[in-house]
């Protein structure tokens, strides 16, 4: 079978390659053996592959942070997943045709929705799912406040804001995102700057926003507490402004502003098995029902794996580039 | 009888004087009329007369953050305190002979212990005791970290947490300010710098320490945090830097540290008028105890303020100055 791997840190394109390897050995107790039907390249790969993620594995390695795939064969005692199941891998190093994962990375699902949509449910949509829902018990018509608005995680909030009747302000720093994000269904779109909580207190009234989601940091951090209502939360993501939050005392002490953090590994790591199937059978039903969607762009089979990563690196994209690695998927 | 007043904002002890005014009205319902035996002058007060503290009041204005009294005439329906007893005073306004309160600003001390001191309960020894107690469960053997340990709130969370068993690193600014907090039973004294976090984490070892008080802001915040274990949080109540707080994405992300704000005045609006008795209560049993306790370094009748003032806003001094309004206190 075919398996991508790259031997050295570089451009994605240029140093990974499909390559023949053994079949996996037949599952133990626990182990679930699964075909990949499809998996999205995501930047995060791309980091991976550069050498350029905090982590960086030990070489060859194989990348992958999502796929979708179907059981094969399971392990003596596994019983909440059989042969023929489509299963979201919950495992790293993805991309191969064939992977023997952990039962409990193999999250059945249920419902009966585009693969690959479905392929890229395993990061992003809980990402936007667990800090809209997790850190505020938002009723319908409270509003959330979140910066890089127009990134995957922020256009998913954005879908699953207005299904929840969550009211969204999205800030963006450049004035040409604030189109295509009204037509995705954002209610309300600013271009970041010194006077934001005023232009966000003129938009929202008197609606309750006591929820902002960061993933800038630095000054944009401060920003956003500046915008909430007293006892609201920031629930920083990322860091794309590369500088430590900051957030004036007068909004922690006086205004009862809480800074916080959100990281998917230790969420999930936190859940219960049953909590984890539970929070994706959730996710795949918005699928389903297409409240969740990305714009896909290419498909590309194993053996052109090196065009994919090439295309998946191209600053101008429509959509998602994404590999069949076991050739085209029969719905 | 008379009243400290000031008709400008300036140097407390150049517009500030005791001027003769009529004595209070009868009580009305929901009313107590104290004696006041004693006030400290805080610098929150010489902040508040100087013009320099974040409410201005409309003038004359009387000045007066702290009291103790003994009540001596009640409304028709109070019935939580009665003539004779001694009560602090959590009204404003304080620095007059006699003052009418509100019935839920009048807490009864219904233990022996010294009024100067009680005089000086009302706004560090809760704010040291909340921070201290309300964010993290911590048990004996635990640790916690402050900035700014040698100012009035740090003492005393020095000496409550040596009362629970809980054990402190302080962090100070200059060398010789490390021996005098040793003799106030400070476990570890480290100077702020860099490499706090190494020093913090020689010092403590394995030991468990969650909880940051941070009364600095600016970069002592993030160096707080970097000193925490996985999950700590950092409660900011002051902004002695004149800078925001800034925490690296990474301790709030991925250590899942949490940044928050403590406001004593917010606490206690939020308690019932139960509770706020019984915090009370606490903290002056741990006053009789001998577990708080303030420097005193002098005493000045109500005609001698204007010299208490000048005493008070002495850089060098060894303890509180007091004004005992009705004369020598009996004990």
């Amino acid at each position: 079978m075919k398996v991508v791997q790259f031997d050295r840190f570089g451009p994605a394109h240029e140093v990974a390659h499909p390559v023949e390897t053994a079949e996996p050995e037949p599952c133990a107790a626990g182990e679930v053996l699964v075909e990949v039907e499809a998996f999205p390249i995501n930047p995060v790969d791309l980091l991976t592959i550069a050498g350029r993620y905090a982590a960086r594995p030990p070489l060859p390695a194989v990348p992958g942070s999502e796929a979708l795939g179907r059981v094969i064969a399971i392990g003596d005692d596994v019983t909440h997943v059989a042969a023929g199941d489509r299963v979201l891998m919950l495992s790293r190093e993805n991309w191969m045709q064939r992977k023997k994962i952990r039962a409990g990375e193999a999250i059945r699902i249920g419902v009966d929705a585009d693969p690959l949509q479905l392929a890229m449910l395993k990061i992003n949509p809980p990402t936007a799912f667990l800090m809209l829902t997790r850190y505020r018990d938002l009723s319908a018509g409270d509003w959330v406040i979140q910066n890089a608005a127009n990134s995957a995680v922020g256009v998913h909030l954005i879908r699953l804001a207005a299904a929840l009747g969550i009211r969204t302000v999205n800030v963006v720093r450049r004035a040409d995102a604030v189109a295509p994000l009204e037509a995705r269904g954002a209610d309300v779109v600013l271009v970041d700057g010194p006077d934001l909580a005023e232009r966000v207190q003129a938009a929202v009234g008197d609606g309750n926003l006591p929820l902002a989601i960061d993933a800038v940091a630095g000054d944009a951090t401060g920003r956003l507490a500046a915008c909430l209502a007293e006892g609201g939360v920031v629930v920083n993501y990322g860091l794309l402004s590369g500088e430590p939050c900051t957030v004036d005392p007068h909004q922690v002490v006086f205004r009862g502003i809480t800074l916080t953090g959100f990281w998917l590994v230790k969420f999930l790591g936190a859940m219960s098995p049953e909590e984890r199937t539970s929070l994706y059978a959730e996710l795949a039903g918005r699928v389903a029902s297409g409240d969740l969607r990305v714009d896909v762009e290419a498909l590309y089979p194993m053996d052109e794996v090196g065009a994919a990563l090439a295309h998946a690196a191209r600053a101008a994209r429509g959509g998602k580039v994404l590999v069949t690695p076991n050739g085209p998927l029969s719905g």
